[in-house]
């Protein structure tokens, strides 16, 4: 029988928070909390303890959890490993619902005293009814919540939500999601994951209003069932991501060594995966482009794919990429050949899918009006448009040519029935305004809610992969 | 029997050009050509060839080839497909060498008038001994000879040459591999490959003393064994990487109505360039990380990989990465462990490599600290070094910290005798200060001689090809 989903519901919205070890030197993590809850506007008291200041970050600092005026949802531990037990102790004292442990240097160390330790704590905070993030991980990222685990993490707050064993690939993948359009709403950094595992996480997300697509980093779990019924019932809900780490011996040595996690077969892992309806990513890079064409691909599921946009080559390689990743390429269906002939009597029996925008110079059409075309076609369930942007650099008036094609297409995106996955970059160019350039039209695409990726090759592999969940 | 590799001297060193179409319209490939001459500071005569202008980007204008005073070695002709034969006896009277003709819509369109035409005009020039680069290719770049198909490609040269049949990947492959640290000899794109094919310019640039490393791109080939012959004639003296497009059935489409190419089964390429002793490629992308590879990391070749930098979790994943590409991800050795016992001795037991920097803080260790001593090691072949940007972040003093390190990091690189494959990036931030520094840092490392890849996964498939082919 699976256990009931935990009642999350005050570690995310604590109304009252403690850092224990709070500090006043800026290069150190227990400054760092204070801040981010200044920061990100934490509506209610923020109380640092440390018995040698008087305030922290704008905050009045307490000598001690005992001294503290009112009530405490969440306490942030930032000291060593050797005074938790004590901390704990306190804590049931208070009536704290939620420890958090950012303290590291318990089993991931390989040390058997270290381990011991870990284990009498959660023992411990079992008995007093606390219930305990971590050790060894960031904590708690909700920006609806004023709670953050960086203080230059970004405000704006939106439907993804992550579980991350780690610190520093959450930090990642939030700044690098948002780069391209992704909003995070809760994020939890587990480490090593010791009583709120990343199965009691999903099981709570997969019934949280505020989440709409999860994804999650693991590096191996210590109970293989309940993270399985947690996945098995967010994924029923909702797209999840995951992305499992540890695949391989020395993988699995280095998740060890850095959450003390047992990482298990990849074969395994990928199958259960699988029949759970998660998608897998084998990378940060394939995470982040899934959780994109999850959140900002709406309707992806068929998959006959139109493709525009680049020179021959280009056309080549893309027909390559869908297809090795499950799309079908369809040829131009003859309706859309007879439009093309209305227009360019000349390219209407050579041009083909994809689009080879080179042969369209001074045709009157241009990938865009093809892309509009093929989108109104039955025959097709989505579209990658590939903006092309070296083709412009070599013409005379590059930035505004560029411009007016992407805001053409931002436009079709926005009002699209069907998925259109947007291809710009990579951003490898050693020209100043070439670089600015690209990077200001992606800023634009994406403000405007496209999902952007570097190749036709990333795309296409998320199309395929949406289709073949739906 | 093979052909003997034919000449090409004069097609990538002509001592005169005449430009046939070359038009005063600034947006037109006719203007291109001439003014790419004029940029590039080609040092023989140019005779744009327009019967209605009197000048071209700033050169003398000829109504005709036969009107031009002096010798002409290549002809580049920008007129319509049906103004080529009589060009080709143009050229036989002028006793012109090389004949390149930008001049496309033949085969590539699929009508049979002009496929017949195409092979007209084969025959037609062998007849007058003139050879024939293209139809439907931008021809040659070749820096050091003032040779360039765009007027806005990079001016440095060096060692690399390519082969492409498509003009806008050569472009791409040009300009995006210059921004990371490659200068291009001698470029040729190709297009139709009537007469001067893929396997001639192989078997040419084999011998060729400018060219270091060699990259194709190639959709499909009209002599198989020619081309056969031509790959393992220059794979046998230096590294060539060939990126084969055209492996699907729907990218064999593309490829017929790009260059009327033949792509042939996707398996009998690959079984073919492994034989051959080429890499493949199997995207824009690996082209480029495998030629940065050949080029940059000198000495790559041994499996056992150092990997320093980045917190816990990609610590994880890029071992993951390194032995699903073939690598071995060595634990430290005593030698290194019992180094860093002598400063750090509650880190000795628990660092391992990869090395996790998140841990080193407050040491007295670095993450360079460590390269050093693993580079030291005759347990290693190879390094992964990742700067791990996103931990500068969010600490004080970040550009600082950055730069220092990056500082430190490239002297690592620049006196190692062992290859070091640098991770930064991708520059994936919405924040305008960290894309700069990360873009500026980069372009550091690479002015350097730093071999650059944007993600641990890239320069693991890298190092792990290079292992293959040693």
């Amino acid at each position: 029988m699976r256990e009931p989903a935990p009642d999350l519901t005050l570690l995310f919205n604590p109304r009252s928070i403690a850092v224990v070890g709070a500090s006043t030197n800026v290069d150190s993590a227990g400054h760092d909390y204070v801040r981010s809850m200044r920061e990100f506007g934490f509506g209610g008291p923020v109380y640092p303890i440390n018995p040698k200041a008087d305030e922290v970050s704008g905050y009045r600092a307490y000598p001690a959890l005992e001294a503290v005026p009112g009530e405490v949802d969440l306490v942030i531990s930032c000291i060593p490993a050797s005074g938790v037990l004590d901390l704990i102790g306190q804590c049931r004292e208070r009536g704290v619902r939620f420890l958090h442990l950012f303290t590291g240097r318990f089993s991931e160390t390989g040390d058997a005293a270290a381990a011991a330790l870990e284990r009498e704590i959660e023992a411990r905070a079992k008995a007093a009814g606390v219930r305990i993030l971590g050790p060894n991980g960031m904590g708690v990222f909700h920006p609806a919540g004023g709670v953050s685990f960086r203080p230059d993490l970004p405000r704006d707050r939106g439907g993804v939500a992550m579980i991350s064993q780690s610190g520093n690939n959450a930090v990642e993948v939030i700044t690098r999601g948002y780069a391209r359009g992704l909003r995070f709403g809760k994020v939890a950094n587990y480490g090593n994951g010791m009583d709120i595992t990343p199965g009691r996480l999903l099981a709570y997300l997969a019934d949280d209003p505020e989440t709409a697509v999860i994804a999650g980093y693991v590096e191996g779990v210590p109970d293989g069932r309940g993270f399985f019924d947690g996945l098995v019932s967010a994924a029923a809900k909702k797209p999840v991501v995951i992305h499992k780490a540890g695949r391989t011996g020395a993988g699995a040595r280095s998740a060890a060594s850095h959450t003390a996690a047992l990482a298990g077969s990849a074969a395994l892992w990928s199958a259960a995966l699988r029949q759970a309806g998660a998608m897998e990513a084998r990378s940060q890079e394939q995470l982040l482009d899934l959780v994109v064409g999850a959140s900002l691909l709406r309707g992806a599921g068929g998959r006959r794919v139109a493709v525009v946009g680049g020179g021959g080559g280009r056309s080549v390689q893309s027909a390559d990429a869908c297809e090795e990743h499950g799309l079908e390429v369809v040829p131009l269906p003859a309706t859309v050949r007879d439009q093309v002939r209305a227009k360019a009597p000349a390219l209407a029996d050579w041009i083909a899918n994809p689009v080879d925008q080179s042969i369209l110079a001074g045709s009157g059409l241009s990938s865009n009006g093809l892309l509009e075309l093929m989108l109104a076609s039955p025959e097709y369930d989505s579209a990658i448009a590939n903006v092309g942007e070296d083709w412009f650099f070599g013409r005379p008036d590059a930035e505004e040519r560029l411009r007016h094609a992407c805001n053409r297409l931002s436009a079709i995106v926005a009002t699209s029935q069907k998925p259109v996955a947007v291809v710009l970059g990579p951003t490898e160019s050693a020209v100043g305004w070439q670089r600015e350039l690209v990077d200001s039209v992606r800023d634009e695409l994406v403000e405007k809610g496209a999902a952007v990726f570097p190749t036709v090759e990333r795309a296409a592999f998320v199309l395929g992969r949406l289709s073949a969940r739906a």
